[in-house]
């Protein structure tokens, strides 16, 4: 009672989701799910366990390392735990960013206990502490895969083709999309044989980043003396000589029309560089073993024109793009582009234990995945909303959950209408909110003669919309049928 | 290449799960997932759409009220905002506690566009800022069911209803559950005919609540003059006199072998009070809508001792309790006991508004169901591993990979092993690890002669654990196929 009058002198909370956050209704959980459900499977077959970490790290085994070189000010919602009576002050316990870093402590906190090499996959919501803006939110989905303590390129193969049969499980067409390979290590040859120093390569690596915008022509400026960008600034170059960005160029432009022929090119664009040689073989042996796997190269193909991803990775990277096109916010028609990507990387379990541990692994974007099978009408819920039973006389209640009882033990999606049933209208429009399909209407006098009203409002909005007032009046999308056969007829409308 | 050295400076971090949260791996995450999905195409099919709010909600809105009474000192894991620049301090957010509040903030957010009323699902993990401690975790998972807006205890019937329909579809057999259900007005009827003072009241419930452990004696006891615990100690009553508590211990021993029978005893014990005449038409209704449900009084019944939840709950209370016997950490036998709870509430959304919205509810204890499916082996998951491929041949990886694909075409769960091939030992005790039912061993010899050798490691196991030594030689778990075969002879392994 105390509390209930504290209560009233405050002002109100505000009802609203916090900035940078929302909340998911109905179809936004159900297409998700149905979409990471036939991810799940594809992975499971593969041999890939499910892992699901705490939401909870310390700050410490996070570590401070994001690695979206594209979101360099990401942080992550921290918060320190209560002193321990004379222990000290508490740990800093944060949120996690992704998926990678509790990977990271898991392999290395049971190494013992896993299986070596460990492929796993993991699903969830990962936050990100940054300012929320328009399609910016600090709260989303992620769906990995990972293999744990495997060197060999097999298990890069092995992801790429699992992407592509992730990507058609979820309902992707084969020609809709592509998972593009590429090879650090080819790159680091490249930079070799250009006699490029070892100050100048993350310089490199930044220019080499801008050749889907720039294209040919303009990394070669960027690469050599510099460049203006549309704004008419004056981009500085890094310095290299023209015969220094040829083989950098050459790596770029090196897509032939078969992966043999993209191979040939790199092998000419290594020249004589131990690691280019040893990147451009692990290439050759991924597309030999996705052709062993019947992965095509209309699926999976080597493709060094990817770069995306290069500077953090450090052998195989990949990258999945969706080929189709659609129409952007302005309506002009554009390729739908990347919606996963991953590659190797050291130095995964090395920060806890001292030891490299040799991984790679793959990220899907699960909302930008999600969005495409929206565009291309993939989603694939069930938007019918229930049967919706109405209330005609209150104190005939049970009833009403009879009948729904029944539809339901036929498998049938119904409900009983439980606002105040006083006003009929309202029970309608509520149906209508609900998208049902069908309303069961039983007054006193259907139920005197043991009937019912089943009302096919799908056939009625269009009645209403397109049918003369005599059609109307005639109401041919309400039926009465005994009470005995209410199933069967609810069950030949929604057909 | 700085970062590198900076970091050898510092400590390792250390590989820990943060005290009082876990990480599920596999099974763990698989079985629970099933159940999962199994209770959401029941609530589905009643017509509760799923709703998935964020994980963070700000302080203000999520309050300071937790309903558990048994856990007062729970608290959030909270953090504040950075502030806006000129424009004050930062918001204070937090991490959810339960479903309910942020079902709340939704409720009252989006009141003009969600149906009324509106029955939703969630399910997800919460938080609670506690002293972690033996089974106690600081994240676990809720499952829970709401009404929104409906008045009429149609919606509580049908909540009853729903929660055993979806004990059912997990695996509890019908026998091995019950849904009992109470009435917190029936107990103000009571409390009313009892002419227990308003100051009372609060030490009444907190009495009866020990009903389950010290019986109608101690209740008597408790209620008038008080009693000695089985420490010894001095326990004060409430100080009723006996002719007071007799309608209490009416009450709560009025359970008769039928509801209306229960029904007859209750309608005696709240004597002439209104409240309490109204709370028992109230579950009389409950009954005949269970009823007319097909809900048995075997499944869903009527039990005034149910008394946990009374004091938070407004209306009918329930409770699902599995019945079967499970023996316990000291080998004793035990029932099962509670596996979820619920009941009418109202003042969810007033807090935003100031207008009560009517509201009712269950929550399943995840982890709890979970761990009587196991106790009954109803889990489910699938505990076979994948199919093994080995590598004799490393260079012969697109070959194993190719057994792998063609395995999975099938629809068999398989992988190459990916570790270093050398030592063959370490290939077959990684199978055992993954409980793999088949490895798959190709070398040289038989890739010259188009056969594969493969082992039934299932059968091996039990030869290896009941055979002779020349039955152990003869190795009748080992067969080899043409490579052809190869998928034909593991389909017919796995049966």
């Amino acid at each position: 009672m105390t509390m209930a009058k504290d209560q009233k002198k405050q002002p109100r909370p505000k009802a609203e989701t916090p900035k940078g956050f929302r909340d998911y209704f109905g179809a936004d959980v159900t297409e998700r799910k149905a979409m990471l459900d036939r991810i799940a499977e594809i992975y499971h077959r593969h041999g890939f366990d499910p892992l699901e970490t705490s939401a909870v790290e310390t700050v410490e085994a996070l570590g401070k390392f994001l690695p979206d070189v594209d979101r360099p000010n990401a942080g992550v919602f921290a918060w320190q735990e209560e002193a321990v009576p004379g222990g000290g002050s508490g740990d800093w316990l944060a949120l996690r960013y992704d998926l990678t870093a509790p990977l990271a402590r898991v392999a290395a906190q049971f190494r013992n206990d896993l299986p070596s090499p460990y492929r796993r996959y993991a699903m969830g919501p990962v936050w990100r502490n940054e300012k929320p803006g328009p399609g910016r939110f600090r709260q989303f989905y992620q769906c990995d895969a990972d293999t744990v303590g495997s060197a060999s390129v097999a298990a890069d193969a092995e992801i790429c083709g699992m992407l592509a049969d992730a990507l058609e499980a979820v309902g992707i067409a084969r020609g809709d999309y592509i998972v593009r390979i590429n090879n650090r290590k080819v790159l680091n040859g490249v930079l070799e044989a250009a006699e490029v120093r070892e100050d100048q390569a993350e310089d490199v690596l930044r220019q080499i980043d801008k050749f889907d915008k720039v294209g040919r022509e303009g990394v070669l400026a960027l690469l050599t003396e510099g460049r203006k960008d549309d704004s008419g600034a004056f981009i500085d170059g890094v310095g290299l000589s023209e015969a220094q960005a040829a083989p950098v160029l050459a790596f770029l432009t090196s897509k032939g029309d078969s992966n043999s022929e993209t191979l040939d090119n790199l092998r000419a664009a290594v020249g004589g560089s131990g690691i280019g040689a040893e990147g451009v073989e692990e290439l050759a042996q991924i597309a030999g073993m996705l052709a062993a796997m019947g992965v095509g190269e209309d699926r999976a193909v080597i493709d060094p024109s990817i770069v995306r991803g290069l500077g953090y990775y450090t052998g195989p990277v990949f990258e999945a793009e969706l080929t189709f096109e659609i129409l952007d916010e302005k309506g002009r028609k554009r390729q739908f582009g990347s919606v996963a990507g991953g590659g190797r990387y050291d130095g995964l379990v090395e920060r806890f234990t001292g030891q490299k541990v040799p991984a790679t692994g793959v990220s899907i974007g699960v909302d930008r995945l999600l969005a495409a099978l929206r565009a291309k009408g993939l989603a694939g819920a069930e938007d019918r909303g229930p049967v919706v039973v109405t209330v005609m006389d209150r104190d005939r209640m049970a009833d009403y959950q009879a009948m729904a009882a029944d539809l339901r033990a036929a498998g049938i999606r119904a409900e009983v209408y439980l606002g105040n049933p006083k006003n009929f209208g309202n029970q309608l429009k509520y149906a209508d909110k609900r998208s049902a399909p069908v309303a069961i209407i039983q007054g006193g006098d259907e139920a005197a003669r043991g009937v019912v009203q089943v009302k096919d409002l799908v056939l009625g909005a269009r009645i209403a919309r397109d049918a003369s007032h005599e059609e109307w009046k005639s109401q041919p999308a309400q039926t009465e049928v005994a009470r005995a056969d209410l199933v069967a007829e609810v069950r030949r409308i929604l057909g």
